[in-house]
């Protein structure tokens, strides 16, 4: 029987809204691959009394605790003297921890003021995870049923920090890791993907299949548990190929970058490179790839032509076209796609124009409403799409607009092979 | 003697960390602007006897208890029913909401399948909130000593609902208003900011003067308690101004739009248009800025230079500058902002160049090394910037980079005042 967790985030400012608890999420999906589920997640704030409570419950009712948050230097962090008291552990000053902090001050040209060395105080007996990426070191425990881990909160140093430490620590819990691979669905609707799969949703075991988070797109989970990443890869496989084949061209693998890393890892793939030429995306397309390390192999560059003036100017779009057919139509979007390949000098241009929101929307042309074209050496694609419907924000259009659109350039990719 | 507020998620995606919790933020945020403070947050799965156990738990010590999620039409949509069972509330089905959701369904040509008819199942003698961004109607009512206030999960119908009803409904429990003005500083680090206005953080009652979340910049939050909003700005006025005057031309007051919506109502106020030509940020400072609804009033469009033929070919850059300096130069920058604003017509034109990592560094070029320059019709600005140090991801240089351009901008259009 796996073991279970709570996951306890501790900080005024959480409480107050002023920061949202990103690493519960990050921390419970992690624990998720390894077996290890909680049940609960509490947010208290920087008040000894209060924490004591929420920790003495989740001794009571979860295996391990998972705490994130006040292990900093100011007199309100307080988590490590609590979790002490409630464990009946002893803090003792940890030589190594000091010195690492010492250092992480020289390095910077800081001065390390004396509230700093509490930091370096730990639970006596506990295992001491060294932070890289900051100054407050981590630590896990045992006492009696219950394993206590303590992690920073801010999520630059969270993170890491569960991945490198936490998660090889309470290895030791796990009864089998979960492998998940995803399948995404461009251009068809949820209840059409899930009418499609119901009795594979409802009756598949190891693996499970099933719809998961979904924006302008559906995304497929396929999950196996196994007693590794190794053998749960295998073993998600064949539905996987069996998914992929029912779905057809809507559908394809997609790893944790998304459609983004999918397109840009065919681009290198195949040797193409892509320019961009957005309106109504504003250069969230172009963003969306250099936000992935090493996109400058596969993209060139991009025009964002906001007004008509660059249109024509930049892209070279005839003026009298744009004021017959409008900024926003297929004729537009096609110039805008060959315009920006011929400017840049790439294998695909692309081009997004449409109606963002939320103003500057008509009858004819209503919010949402965008077209894309992808251009290559051989063709030019033209879509057209409605994302305005459900009170969408902005955001969401934008958002859609810009996967749909990488979506389209994947086609074209995949249709040469 | 302000009431107190225990918020709980209900979800098994969000204990899983499928979906991070940002309801939670968004409506302690708010319920802080009214005085409500809420102590504790729980997130729950989809479990009855669970959620029970958290929402007496949360009778006990909070006033006032509002959940998110669990009010939808499938099986394990349990919020409802659980909550009616703890507090003794009979559901009956409310026929308004009924021919809500069924006119809903048919606005968007789907079929309304009996399940969703649940959703209409309300506790006797609540008051209902229309959902008018989604199908499930929220609601509150009072028991004994507690207020309960039940909200749909997405956020896209949480945070509309949470203004537009669950505020509204709660000011009877309200003792006085938060009011909060920002204050934005960049190129002053976080300890100088705080040796500067010590005293005043440390003493000031009402309003108070407090840090808030940082990065790549300060962010200072002057905050007043009065009966009204109005009232709260004003006694904020005076700190306000006292710290602007401290802090000279490195500090601005700010909105919650952030530096991206002061620069652009600045633009639009002064009648001025702005170009972007970008490398490392890849068009991130375009998505910003037409993330703004309205923002093609001052921004006619811009470059995403990411390869050196680009820089070279749409900007006109003399290709043996490129190579005699590098990419990543003082010298490119200059003629990047100069070749946009040329190029686009624009009034300022911005070039940025950078190694925003983690590849690409060198000993003399290090990753967060990042040139930054403004040109106008009168003259341009550069900065070089370093936002490598500290382990920083590509995505914080990315985002340090393109904030402190905004601001580069922005001091460029508060001068000429």
């Amino acid at each position: 029987m796996a073991k279970s967790c709570e996951i306890i985030a501790v900080g005024t400012e959480l409480l107050l809204g002023e920061i949202t608890n990103t690493d519960g999420a990050y921390i419970a999906r992690a624990l998720a691959k390894i077996g290890i589920h909680a049940f609960y997640q509490t947010t208290v704030g920087d008040n000894p009394a209060r924490l004591a409570e929420v920790l003495e419950r989740a001794a009571s009712r979860a295996d391990i605790i998972i705490t994130t948050g006040g292990l900093g230097p100011t007199y309100d962090d307080l988590t490590k003297e609590t979790i002490a008291k409630v464990f009946g552990k002893k803090l003792v000053r940890d030589a190594e921890s000091l010195e690492h902090i010492r250092v992480f001050f020289e390095k910077r040209h800081r001065t390390m003021t004396p509230n700093n060395e509490k930091q370096a105080d730990m639970p006596e007996g506990a295992t001491i995870f060294r932070n890289l990426w900051g100054t407050a070191p981590a630590c896990a425990f045992e006492s009696g049923k219950n394993t206590v881990v303590m992690l920073p909160g801010p999520p630059d140093e969270c993170y890491p920090m569960t991945d490198t430490y936490v998660i090889p620590y309470l290895m030791r819990y796990s009864d089998g890791v979960l492998t998940s691979r995803y399948i995404r669905v461009y251009g068809l609707g949820e209840s059409a993907v899930e009418n499609i799969l119901r009795d594979k949703m409802i009756h598949a075991e190891n693996p499970t299949l099933a719809p998961y988070a979904k924006s302008g797109s559906v995304l497929l989970r396929i999950t196996a548990k196994t007693p590794d990443r190794e053998s749960g890869m295998a073993l998600c496989e064949p539905m996987v190929q069996e998914v992929l084949e029912i779905l057809g061209d809507n559908a394809y693998e997609e790893s944790a970058g998304g459609i983004a890393e999918f397109v840009s890892n065919l681009c290198r793939k195949k040797g193409k490179t892509m320019a961009f030429a957005e309106s109504c995306t504003g250069g969230l397309v172009s963003k969306l790839i250099t936000d992935l390390p090493g996109s400058s192999d596969v993209y060139l560059g991009g025009v964002c032509s906001y007004a008509n003036s660059v249109k024509s100017g930049v892209l070279g779009i005839d003026p009298s076209l744009i004021e017959e057919k409008g900024a926003v139509s297929s004729e537009v979007a096609v110039k805008m796609a060959e315009g920006v390949r011929a400017l840049i000098g790439a294998d695909i241009g692309l081009g997004i124009t449409g109606i963002a929101g939320p103003g500057g929307g008509s009858e004819e042309k209503p919010v949402g409403l965008v077209y894309v074209s992808v251009a290559d050496e051989k063709h030019t694609v033209t879509k057209k799409f409605e994302f305005g419907n459900l009170r969408r924000s902005r955001e969401r259009i934008r958002g859609d607009a810009a996967g749909s659109a990488l979506d389209m350039i994947r086609k074209i990719l995949m249709e040469e092979e």
